[in-house]
């Protein structure tokens, strides 16, 4: 029997932190990713360094199928983990070679196959309409087959804990075919996320011994225990534990990668990252958020904004003697910090460093440095994140070092209408006013919305001044409200993300305004004040 | 010597569940209460029947010291908890009966006071900046004191994993000066957060086993372990739990009082609360967050509106046959409600249990079901998502059983006009025409954005019209950008969603278009038909 290994895990096979945002995280309500989400997300994860993605389950989703489709055809260039499809065993009474999404498994080209089987008596009975022998068949069979093909296959045992509890001979029988037929790692499931950590680190430590197969641990939050029983299950001997970024989910969610990650390294002392990517979990964290478009947790534990804020005045002037009495780690360890109200990119270090990205020397302008770094935090407080917009850091940065490039352009003003008529349709029309290449040029265009109609006439009123425009393509557009102390609803703040593409590079801006055409304006001009800057560079 | 005992505390006094989340919970990024706040909160807690409230720092901050002095003054009349008074041992080198701070707790005539002390020799040392004799000495003559002016004492024994794992001694003689002085409990704190369930439970294990004092825990959230630490606490033979409501606190929070009684109910069979009450954990923590002026988290164990919703295709019409095999306990004992969402992955049984939700029976009109169920699928298609917005839901299946009401209005059309001039400012405006109560009427108003003046010109022209107008508040809005197929950037469709409250009820509805005013103005118009239908139900 062959077998791929996982590709090129730095740390070897002896632990395994294998992430499923992409599959179980995006059962989350609200979450819905497209393919191009999907493929940022898992090249985080990857540069994070996890073990393993689990990408969703081909032949069920048709956005799962076109994701390893476009994985398979080098899309997905993983440096660390190893690509991973999620699906289910043959069905009752049939061969596994002959099932759809069995093949399916096997056509998505994912080295490795998580597999997942029914283990509680009570659900093969009721939910398969099956017995225990046609189950264990079921598993056996199909690992047999995937691993015969040359996939490594991994075991979802679902509901395991309760299935253990009620009928530990099933539970185990289903773990015993699994493993016989070439499963690398049994993963026990707590499906319904009902346990607790003492009870969780009995029953692996009882099943490692029993047993001694590799043990995996998969937990979901419904006793808000999650984090807390991966790690009671990796201290009993699990040594292949899922997680999800943030802990998105199906109800409270899954084990949250981030605490679980920050807890083995500092907690338990396991080199479970490539060094040095530790840092990159506030960073990384952060970045999921942004594409899954769901307000970070700002009380998350290791990367959330308020992680290591001290309000307490009983502490604040001990920290400032001696702040390792008072945080439970050095909050740098894991890319925060430990400052209030400074932000996700906040630091003098990270910005020094965001500037090195550029190849910008703050080090050598600390004035300037320090002056850029007010302006960030006074923007952030304002609703402004540059987390995810690289390009107007960038723009941000050079100004503050009087590098920026002649704005390309300059706005006189701009009108958009809308209109819903009598008989239903909707109108937007935008007429701008600019000025260009020593011209006042006005143009007018309409768009499929305020958004689209304004950037049409803006590209009417530049184009025949700016050879480049036409290669400038708007990729993606995405809008969070921030809801600042006591604004509601609509009279909030609103930030938009630009993504843009040339064809040749892909960069991103921000803008942010109470009025979201506004803001969305904002960030139209720096993507091209961004490609401006880039062609006089070349020029 | 006297003592005072828990007011009225239905289940004795073997297991304290110990409220802080006036006091500790408080110290939460964002969070000030008023002392009308605070006596609505202490009135839910003592609703729910916790044993002890800790209510502040009397003396130390002035809406504390006012709270406790309501609170003598007979404005909280608690049934079932006994109020704490929370406060430091007397300074280095002093004597208690002489320090303010020391007085003031008794001025609070709190019966309870739990006395903060630290148990760390290198807190000792540095902070306090004395010897371990004479912090042993702080915490002896302050408890004697209070307890010989008949307080119940309790002594929180800060970061005291850390000093235990340092130096043991020291730790343990600072609990035994306060047990021998006649503190009650011994609360062994997790001050900074950094603690395991394992680590918990073998040092609490070897305290209560060293010294037979009762102990008590206080976790924080630092590994995302506050609430199994807690638990495995109490398994390990602590008696008295300090958490605070949803988990407020400073950096990650605490330990959540929610979870923490749904575990300790559900899980360990233990009668912490009064008959009936557990049906109020799911209340009980979103009144508290809408005084504390927090959004609920969704995702939350036990009481998050998602805690029991089901997604998975693969598992709703399992649901169906029993869901006591996919929920971890039934939710209607937290007095939560299990929700099924629906998704791409709809089928007639997850259709048919969301109508029931409703109210309505789709069982017994197959035709309907089977019409909603198309309608849902090609809407879904078209980039919709009920998954969020049961409202819109709700008015999509009563009108394919013909039983929506009458629109409250109906629409002849509307003008946006958003003009950024030469000056920099942006203006929006907004003209509806509408037809309602047999008139047309026209009303024109500005906003923030365009939604906003959207919005305040519909009201403008409906408010005279519709006398319950004025209770719908819009609370949330949220946007997002729906990339189809080839669909690119600002030309794709956007879905938004709009949450509304009457104070009653909150409902969230959807809408979708290509232009994002539009698909605003789909979900404004679903969230006052929502309304409408149910003024028009009870009258």
């Amino acid at each position: 029997m062959t077998r791929t290994t996982p590709a090129g895990t730095p740390l070897g096979d002896a632990f395994h932190v294998y992430d499923t945002t992409l599959r179980d995280g995006a059962q989350r309500e609200g979450i819905s990713y497209s393919v191009a989400d999907k493929l940022k997300v898992a090249r985080l994860l990857d540069g994070l360094g996890v073990g393993f993605i689990e990408g969703g389950w081909p032949g069920a989703l048709p956005t799962d199928t076109e994701f390893f489709a476009r994985a398979a055809a080098g899309e997905l260039d993983l440096k660390h983990a190893a690509l991973v499809a999620f699906g289910s065993t043959r069905r009752a009474n049939t061969k596994a070679h002959e099932d759809p999404q069995v093949r399916a498994l096997l056509d998505s080209q994912a080295p490795v196959v998580t597999l997942v089987a029914k283990s509680d008596r009570r659900h093969i009975e009721l939910a398969l309409r099956t017995d225990v022998d046609e189950a264990a068949a079921m598993v056996a069979d199909t690992v047999a087959f995937l691993a015969g093909e040359g996939r490594r296959v991994f075991l979802d045992a679902e509901h395991f804990f309760d299935g253990y509890a009620f009928d530990p001979d099933t539970a185990l029988r289903v773990l015993d075919a699994a493993a016989t037929a070439g499963a690398d790692v049994v993963v026990l499931c707590d499906t319904n996320g009902g346990q607790l950590p003492l009870g969780i680190a009995d029953t692996v430590g009882e099943v490692v011994a029993r047993t001694g197969f590799r043990v995996g641990i998969h937990c979901q939050d419904d006793t808000s225990c999650a984090v807390a029983n991966s790690i009671a299950a990796v201290q009993a001997g699990a040594t292949h534990v899922q997680c999800t970024a943030n802990g998105y989910g199906e109800r409270a969610g899954n084990a949250d990668l981030f605490p679980v990650i920050g807890n083995l390294v500092t907690k338990l002392g396991k080199d479970v990252l490539p060094t040095g990517a530790l840092a990159e979990l506030t960073r990384v964290s952060h970045a999921v958020a942004e594409i899954a478009n769901i307000a970070p947790d700002s009380h998350q534990a290791y990367v959330g904004s308020s992680a290591f804020a001290h309000k307490a005045g009983l502490h604040a002037s001990a920290i400032k003697v001696d702040p390792e009495l008072y945080n439970h780690i050095d909050p740098g360890v894991v890319g925060n910090d430990m400052r209030v109200l400074v932000t996700e990119m906040a630091g003098r270090a990270s910005l020094e460093l965001k500037g090195h990205e550029f190849g910008l020397d703050l080090a050598a302008r600390p004035e300037a440095l320090g002056s850029a770094l007010r302006r960030v935090k006074e923007m952030e407080a304002r609703g402004w994140s540059f987390e995810a917009a690289d390009a107007s850091l960038e723009l941000l940065l050079r100004a503050e070092l009087d590098e920026r490039a002649q704005a390309p352009f300059s706005l006189e003003s701009y009108r958009v209408i809308l209109d819903h008529s009598m008989d239903g349709t909707v109108v937007s029309e935008a007429t701008v006013k600019v000025h260009v290449a020593g011209q006042r040029v006005i143009a007018t265009a309409e768009g499929t919305g305020p958004v689209h109609a304004l950037d049409a006439a803006l590209r009417r009123a530049l184009a025949p001044h700016l050879p480049w425009l036409d290669e400038v393509e708007l990729t993606d557009y995405k809008v969070r409200i921030i809801n600042r102390g006591a604004a509601h609803g609509t009279d909030a703040v609103t930030r938009v993300l630009v993504e843009s593409s040339d064809h040749e590079h892909e960069w991103t801006t921000v803008g942010v305004h109470g009025n979201i055409v506004e803001a969305s304006w904002l960030a139209l001009c720096d993507a091209l004040a961004h490609k401006a800057m880039r062609v006089t560079a070349t020029v």
